[in-house]
């Protein structure tokens, strides 16, 4: 409890959380259940959004021949972009248009394809431009006109949480900036999670996405608590307020699960126990840090993986393009963003330490014992040893340091605030984690 | 992790399990914004539902206030009963009916008046009689028609968790039952806990409404687990799916907020921490046992409570009439009921008891650990020996065995299947706890 018991009427300090999410169901086979889900929520004629990868693995069709056996029309749309931008989702945009009306959308398949259902969604159902809707100072910043189409998001991948959470993430290429479309309208109302459409990843997506899980809870159990914050009007309320109890919550068990089961599923893909408990650490995680927020790893790794140096080509993805994976861009820095953030909570950055190695001796230095935990971690999982394995050198940092600042948002629940030099100084020492 | 993996081909457990839960905003001075969240809703002309002693407290015109000052209509409803039946519901439809139309729907006060905008609000959205809507075989089990109107609860009672249910529980008084009108579309879609509106309960209804809480989480945590049930079609699933790992994680934490708090906030309600802890307990154990559900105890507490014997009349309720309290009569059975049901999952009442009781030494025999804490609590906050003391003898078992199997729903998520023999002794011993 690290609120205190003041009034709200003498404190100038936040006293409020809030949380959301959406109705889950859970367990293996419970993505043969979407055409009754979706009935159930009025729907009769579904867009089902997918990307190429899971259309070619027959996941999407299964889950297209499970809603039109429920007596539903269903058309697909299978060309979702990994890392949307602001074209590629107009292009789905303008499909779903040509292909309608319709009245629900589901989504099938990692973060890339549930954004951008969100916001194929979103101009469904209300009027003008899509960067109208961006976050300022991007876009306009807008928020949906009115409810959207019921949204049923299916993820195939462990990790994401875009399940869970209110946000579509978006490249906007003319400006060359990531950025995001973020309401409390986006949000799916159901995530149907069923561990057995991850059972064919890949041991590096596996490996990959689990350490976007871990980072997600991570980042939100160490992120400035809501009542550091000073208290906002009713107006002013966002969704990722700050660690908070019930964020806290999803992300201890989150780390208890990966713990258990993250090395167990990247050694052996079929272990069905390890799919299913990483499948509830990537929902519990998502649960959690789609209300409280990420912070510096995150907003390090749009810089990371966005200005992909030539050449590194990870195991167990496409090898048609060099590319850095979003999870392993958020974990390449850290172990080297925790140690800078130990100073701000040095309780909780050692709860998380216990709760993912609960078997190690401590070492004598409190600040390195979460880095090293990270470290063993990305060794045993066949992750690089820094940023300079995928292709990045000294004299790159100072333009990933422009990126990291631009993600105000993402630094402003970091729980130390960093300068450009912090930034600096932990770019340039993930250049080796070991 | 009790599921194993096996495929959902070959087996006939259930491997799914379900969860939602209202939007949440928390913390002192969140009653405040509530018109701010109607308005984000939509809503322009609201039905305020509360019961006469919160209207006399001055919270319910508090809140009505708060939603005019954002601009919105809003009507007042005071005469919501304590322990709504078919009769005092249908009063406040027709109420609610003559000073329509409402766009939302607010309730602010416990389980009682959230309960009533529950079935005001499915009466002013969808057609036909009550009785239509209430579970079979005593009503007619029919599924609302349409979604209904926003309805945000502002709960004033940390106990009764019905912000987080999709329940409403009612007397049917033709038939002299307690049952109950069940359907997602009847869970409200905000609930707004605000612990300063529980900071004049007095200390006996603190007691009653705390041991409503613990009943909620220890049921839903030593409830049937999901995966002992057999596998159900898409519709079959029904809100209340048993103990599953999200279900356990809030119990788990309610149990350990109970254990620093409820002592303190019964000892001294001025005590804000202990009151901040008691609302988040209520919330957890809400959203744990609205999709668990509970079992002996509230099934034991209907009958109990609803023969209550002439002159019994608790500590820091009303003195015109005689009663025992919801949260007494779920406890007073409560040690026997878990001592029956001790042998279905031992480990589970003993990591209950230990969450109690961290501090205490256990002694030589398991199966009285769990009775032993509840005992100890009990007698720690002010309540009688047993069901004698509220006025019962041998002779009324029958009657009260007859009432207890009469709430099939619950007992069928009781984790030991208990026969009439079974409850008449666990009723006979609940005579004297100590």
């Amino acid at each position: 409890m690290s609120q205190t018991a003041t009034s709200s009427s003498t404190t100038t300090s936040e006293t409020v959380f809030t949380y959301a999410s959406p109705r889950l169901k859970f367990g293996a086979g419970a993505s043969a259940e979407v055409g009754h889900d979706l009935a159930a929520l009025g729907v009769t004629r579904a867009l089902l959004v997918t990307d190429p990868g899971i259309a070619a693995s027959g996941v999407a069709d299964r889950v297209a021949e499970a809603v039109r056996a429920a007596g539903l029309e269903v058309e697909v749309y299978a060309e979702a972009h990994v890392e949307p931008s602001d074209a590629s989702l107009r292009a789905a945009v303008e499909a779903a248009r040509a292909m309608g009306p319709f009245d629900g959308v589901v989504a099938v398949g990692g973060g890339s394809s549930i954004d951008t259902a969100k916001a194929v969604d979103l101009m469904l159902t209300s009027s003008g431009d899509l960067l109208d809707y961006v976050n300022a100072p991007v876009g306009g910043g807008r928020a949906p006109e009115k409810p959207l189409l019921p949204l049923v998001a299916v993820p195939t991948t462990a990790g994401t949480g875009a399940e869970s959470t209110s946000v579509c993430v978006l490249d906007v290429l003319a400006r060359k900036v990531k950025t995001g479309i973020s309401h409390e309208r986006l949000r799916p109302v159901l995530a149907v999670v069923d561990p057995e459409l991850s059972a064919t990843m890949p041991a590096g997506v596996t490996a990959a996405s689990g350490l976007d899980i871990l980072c997600h809870a991570l980042e939100s159990y160490t992120a400035r608590p809501y009542d550091a914050f000073p208290r906002k009007e009713a107006s002013e309320r966002v969704p990722y307020c700050g660690a908070n109890p019930i964020a806290d919550m999803w992300s201890e068990k989150a780390m208890s699960l990966l713990a258990s089961a993250f090395r167990r599923a990247y050694r052996d893909g079929e272990d069905r126990e390890a799919r299913l408990e990483m499948s509830m650490a990537a929902t519990f995680a998502g649960l959690g840090f789609g209300n409280a927020g990420v912070h510096l790893p995150h907003a390090n790794a749009y810089p990371v993986a966005g200005g992909v140096p030539d050449g590194f080509h990870p195991a167990g993805y496409p090898d048609d393009h060099a590319m850095v994976p979003h999870g392993m861009a958020v974990a390449l820095t850290a172990p080297e963003s925790f140690r800078f953030t130990f100073e701000a909570t040095p309780e909780r950055h050692l709860a998380a330490a216990r709760l993912l190695a609960p078997q190690r001796n401590p070492g004598d230095d409190a600040r390195d014992e979460l880095p090293s935990v990270l470290v063993d971690l990305l060794r045993d999982v066949g992750q690089p040893s820094g940023l300079a394995e995928v292709g990045y050198a000294e004299g790159d940092v100072p333009q990933l340091v422009e990126g990291t600042m631009a993600q105000a948002r993402l630094l402003s629940i970091c729980p130390r605030t960093p300068s450009e030099d912090d930034v600096a100084g932990v770019l340039a020492r993930s250049m080796h984690n070991w």
